[in-house]
Formats: C-alpha cells, sequence, structure tokens
C-alpha cells in the first residue's frame, strides 16, 4: 500500500489554504483517508522552531533561516509524512520544498545551487507526487490580504510587493522545469471554480496510481 | 588586523569550562580582547532554537537535530564570530563543529559523511586555528557531574557512559587525523595543571600567528 503526496503551493493570499480544506473535504466525503499538514510548523517541534524564528530578537542571517526551515522539514517528513504514506493515506501539505526554492531562492536571492543542496538533505529524496501552484497576481494578493484583515505583520509580510513577483517567477520556473508534477492553477477566478479544478486534477492524479 | 579562533571540546563533565574561564582571565590580564561564547546558544537566535529542541514534547529526528545545531551555528559564525575575527579579537567558543562530529556522528552513528556535509554548509568553510581537546577518562567526567550536581536530566545527559565512551574516541579520531589544529590536554588532573599548559599552548599559537 502506498499513499499520495501532495503539495499546494503559492504565495501569500493566493487563496491555496482555502482550496486545501476544500479539497480535503471532498476527498473524506468520497471515503479517501486524508493528513492535512503544512510547512512550517507542521509538527510540535516544527512550531517551536517557527516560535523560535519569529520571537528572536536578533536579525536572522538567511543561511541560518535556510537550515532552521530545514530541520522543520526533516521532522516533518520523517515523523509525519513519511508514516502516513506508508499507511496508504492522501497526504496534503500546505507548502513543502518548492516554497523554500521559490522564497528563499528566487525570491530573497539565495545561491540557488546551496539551497536545492539543504533540500535534498532535508527530505532525504522524498517528492511529492503531484503540486498544484495556485497563481494569482502578487497586486490581487496583496489587496486580498488587507481586505481580510489578514496581514499579521511578521517577518515575511514585511517583504515587498517585488519580492512577491519574483516567488511567483521562482514557482513558475519550476512550473516549465517539472510540467507533470507541478501543475498551474488560475487562483485569480471564483472560489467553486477553481475547487472544482483542483478536485479534477487529483481525482485524475490518484486514478493514474 | 585577523584574530584568532580557539574552540574547547570535550565530553561532559570534563572541566571543559572551568579551563575556558581560566584562560579567557589569563589573556584579558595580559591586555588581550578576549570574546568568550559556546555552542549550541551562543546567539540569542541560537537559544532560542535550543529551547525549541529541549522543550518540544516529541521525539527529535537526528537528522532535524543535526540541522537545527546547524542554524545555531550558521548563525553564530556570521553573526559573531566571523565580526569578532574580522575586528581582530580571540574568539574562544566553548565546542564548535567538532562537538557535532563526535556527539551526532560518533556517538549517536549518525551518517558521518552527512555530518560532514552538514557542517560545510553550515560553517561555510571557517575553521578553528587552534581546538583544545580535554581528555578525561568517561567514568570519571561522569562522577564529576554528579559530585558537582551539575547533571541536570536533559536529552543529552540521558545517554550512557558507552555513549561518552563513543563521543570520547570520536574526537581522538579527529586528534589523529589534524594533529596540527587538534591538540589533546590530559583534564584528569588539577585545574592548576590543566590551566598552565592550556596557556602555555595558547600562547604559543597566538605567537606563531
Amino acid at each position: 500500500m502506498k499513499g499520495s503526496f501532495i503539495t499546494f503551493e503559492g504565495i501569500d493570499g493566493s487563496g491555496k489554504t482555502t482550496q486545501l480544506n476544500k479539497l480535503a473535504e471532498s476527498l473524506r466525503n468520497s471515503g479517501r483517508d486524508v493528513l492535512v499538514t503544512c510547512e512550517p510548523g507542521g509538527t510540535p517541534l516544527g512550531k517551536e522552531i517557527r516560535k523560535a524564528f519569529l520571537e528572536t530578537k536578533q536579525d536572522v542571517e538567511p543561511l541560518a533561516e535556510l537550515l532552521l526551515f530545514a530541520a522543520d522539514r526533516a521532522q516533518h517528513v520523517q515523523h509525519l509524512i513519511r508514516p502516513a504514506l506508508a499507511a496508504g493515506r492522501i497526504v496534503i501539505s500546505d507548502r513543502y520544498a518548492d516554497a523554500t526554492v521559490a522564497y528563499q531562492g528566487a525570491g530573497r536571492g539565495f545561491d540557488l545551487e546551496l539551497v536545492e543542496r539543504v533540500i535534498a538533505i532535508a527530505t532525504n529524496g522524498l517528492k511529492p507526487d503531484l503540486t498544484l501552484f495556485f497563481d494569482i497576481d502578487p497586486h490581487q494578493a496583496v489587496d486580498r490580504m488587507a481586505f481580510r484583515g489578514e496581514h499579521k505583520m511578521n517577518r515575511m509580510d514585511l517583504e515587498s510587493l517585488e519580492f512577491y513577483t519574483r516567488v511567483r517567477e521562482g514557482y513558475l520556473k519550476i512550473a516549465a522545469a517539472e510540467p507533470k508534477r507541478f501543475r498551474v492553477i488560475d487562483a485569480g477566478r471564483s472560489v467553486d471554480e477553481i475547487a472544482e479544478e483542483t478536485l479534477e486534477i487529483v481525482k485524475e492524479n490518484l486514478a493514474r496510481v
């Protein structure tokens, strides 16, 4: 028995978390065993790491940040994701390794080769079976966050619109390189339209396994 | 102007921290500018990471632990050690990368090649100019810790005497491989005798730079 590992990616405000919850509900309604999780902070250790990162009064060096995310991911993969996959469950993670490539690599300009090396160590080679990228115009995303009052001020949110534009381009580069695994969904439409396409792609993918 | 980077290593209970403080005092008395620091937890971020590690209610995966120490080290090197060395100071750190090789590698049996790869990333190539290993019989070290009431129960201290024996052997392997940088000091003697030899080795090393 082998489960399926699906990851959701997108810039902040892309609506991916809403879509993730809707997809999990649909799959559960059709009798599937679904584990919903997230990065960073998908495990108790990950939550402590996230707290450490956000609460420190000191500037966090980019390399230290990269390694903290890697520690979070290593714990997440070994402790939660792999056992769930081994038990045949569908694991849906709100962000995974592609987020590090897009945010730390493309967004913050950190050496991509080093980013990839650290990801390979942290994931121990575990790649998603399917990644859905919820693509939205960065202007629209920022508007959405402001409208919903969801714009909590943390280190990441202080970054500029230009940053989100670079992050989006980073994601689109992955899409171009791995079109089979990495699917781009137009997230500028209504919640229901997006949910329908999402479910369709996931069902198709699960049928293929 | 280029400073000097000295690290102190040894198993718990080897007396290295006492010696470190004595050495720093001697050097300061002779007019040297000394920065005393430690790993893990040498920076505010490092302290938060250490707290995250010790306080989590969950077993920490060995790989996650390795990456947490690496994040602590990256912050320590970039934020504290490199700037101090650039300012011409003498930096003395209570543990550094060799501790990871000895504890996670030799002690816990983690893949040494992977340990070395992660260290290379975290340190960005910064090696100590001099490392002093305070060598003590693991039985004597455990007795000392118990006598001083210093045996706080944390994850590491729960490890067995056999563990400390493996750690010691790990350190001695480094000594054999890098005899110039890595000096072994017999830490089974009196505090004053050890302090005298320590100061002598350090002075000799500083004179050479």
